[in-house]
């Protein structure tokens, strides 16, 4: 474990313990218990990429100046309220899907004596951003301003999610609603802000930055957080299982995935009709794999073009790191 | 209908329309319809006692003083607030007892096509909170005191009824778990705050008052909740059904009703046997009732003392008006 992973998991224990201590609320014994188990279960076990990414670019950003005890603590609190949001949408996206595991476990509501508890610990999940941020972050000049961030983030992602459902449920029985703009709009509100820009946009406010001034670094991470989910969307179809670690079922699902919109856009009415036979039922996503090849280099060029029409080789820093995680990535 | 609640409908309207056409999210047609017809379904529908009570109480502490336009919406939004947030909760909880019908009409996840994305909803209902608040207060001095009191009213409340469900689960198993004090704590936590302290916390902020010099109000209305609620477990066995407009279940839930804990602390081992034996199935709670007429005349001698002991005669007015709503009512 690197030493700043083994740093972000000790704030843990500190955000934890403040949270099960929390002098708001009277817990019972059986409350607290409850509490701790839940988080360890949910918060923890992802591979933390978000979280660790505030603190990676709170660094670029300082331009390698050393960062003080109270500085990394603080980086890594936001990085943990981003994994605690993210926590958050998991347990209540997989009773909304149904789904059976994550990360390699049964999905909290599916655990003995769990079961649609999950949607109030999920809510607790998100009220305990709410008790981070206003512990540790009161008095500070941009106090208001992550407040305002995280709610604006969480509209945005549960608005995606929306669209997300709605679609699928009409999609079902008309294939001809889905559309590359559809695609786009999903994936943008529902992963690309919460995932790409609000990690950054968290170190930008620790730094004193308005976050008005900061419009093209929002929509460069939003591209690429849009790119990195057409990846995951040809990775369900074309990875490699045991590299991704699961079995992709967005065709079987009827998923408003981009390899089934780019197909429609590129398939003759001949083969359009077989599409909308065979979806739900068997693979013929194949139509779209080239075109997958040439998207992701088209994003790849665009993105890069952007980041370097950037004035702060700081802010580029902290963007090209993001792309490197990302760019050609098999998992 | 009285000219303030056509008023408050008015101002229903106008934020409606501001959140189906909020410029942060690119809506659908498909999405924008969705949240229409959710508003509509779920925020209203309700007697909407609690988002008047915002109007009631700032017109009572500015002592009479005739409202603006301007101070008037903002009230009524402020009203509106909590009104979604009840909403937001109800959503949530008819999912997680898996309720049939609420207020006349089948629970919203019960109705065809909602399913499970009735979560998501509940999330967006909250969500809406934030968007109303920014729109209407960013700017205010209290702008940032309101994020902070929803956010910690909803951590309170879903922290209520997470003790609320764990108890059901264990006490369906272990009654003695059940106490007077775990039955106070519940009641306080889950429905108290935001249904008491929140309208009145609402007003008082907008009258740029700070909270913290409030405390005792708070305490007074916390215990005009609970009292509240003892009326509801009180009702929803003894009550008339057609008068309260359901039939109670709470004995059959294995709920942590006032009138079991209170039939607990009164009987003797023999009782309590019989009690073990058949709570869950018929209905021994006849034990409490005389207790509960006991408990009514010493809240209500309670709850008058510490209105009185109040320095300030227009916050009496608004405590007094809260306590003439609830006492002795009959649903």
């Amino acid at each position: 474990m690197t030493d700043l992973k083994s740093r972000f998991l000790q704030v843990y224990s500190v955000l934890k313990s403040e949270l099960l201590n929390d002098p708001d609320f009277e817990f019972t014994d059986d409350s607290r218990h409850w509490v701790e188990q839940m988080l360890d279960y949910n918060v923890l076990g992802g591979k933390l990429n978000r979280g660790l990414s505030v603190v990676d670019s709170y660094k670029l950003l300082k331009l390698g100046k050393e960062l003080t005890d109270d500085e990394m603590f603080l980086a890594c609190s936001l990085g943990w309220c981003i994994e605690w949001l993210q926590a958050y949408f998991l347990v209540l996206d997989d009773i909304m899907d149904g789904s059976h595991t994550r990360r390699g476990q049964p999905c909290w509501f599916r655990m003995p004596k769990v079961g649609m508890i999950a949607v109030n610990d999920g809510l607790i999940l998100r009220n305990h951003i709410s008790r981070i941020i206003k512990k540790h972050f009161k008095g500070k000049p941009y106090y208001v301003d992550l407040l305002d961030l995280f709610n604006e983030v969480e509209f945005q992602t549960t608005h995606g999610q929306m669209i997300d459902l709605i679609t699928t449920l009409v999609g079902e029985k008309d294939l001809s609603k889905y559309s590359l703009s559809l695609h786009r709009r999903i994936v943008q509100y529902k992963t690309a802000y919460y995932s790409f820009y609000l990690p950054v946009a968290c170190a930008l406010l620790m730094l004193g930055e308005n976050l008005d001034n900061h419009v093209n670094v929002k929509e460069t991470l939003v591209e690429m957080g849009i790119y990195f989910q057409v990846q995951d969307d040809y990775l369900d179809c074309f990875g490699d299982p045991e590299t991704i670690g699961k079995i992709g079922t967005d065709i079987e699902d009827f998923k408003c995935s981009w390899l089934v919109v780019k197909a429609l856009e590129l398939c003759n009415a001949d083969q359009k009709k077989t599409l909308y036979e065979n979806y739900g039922k068997d693979d013929p996503a194949c139509v779209a794999k080239d075109a997958y090849l040439e998207y992701e280099q088209t994003s790849y060029e665009k993105i890069t073009n952007s980041i370097e029409a950037h004035p702060s080789k700081a802010v580029q820093a902290v963007l090209k790191s993001f792309l490197a995680k990302i760019y050609k990535r098999q998992k």
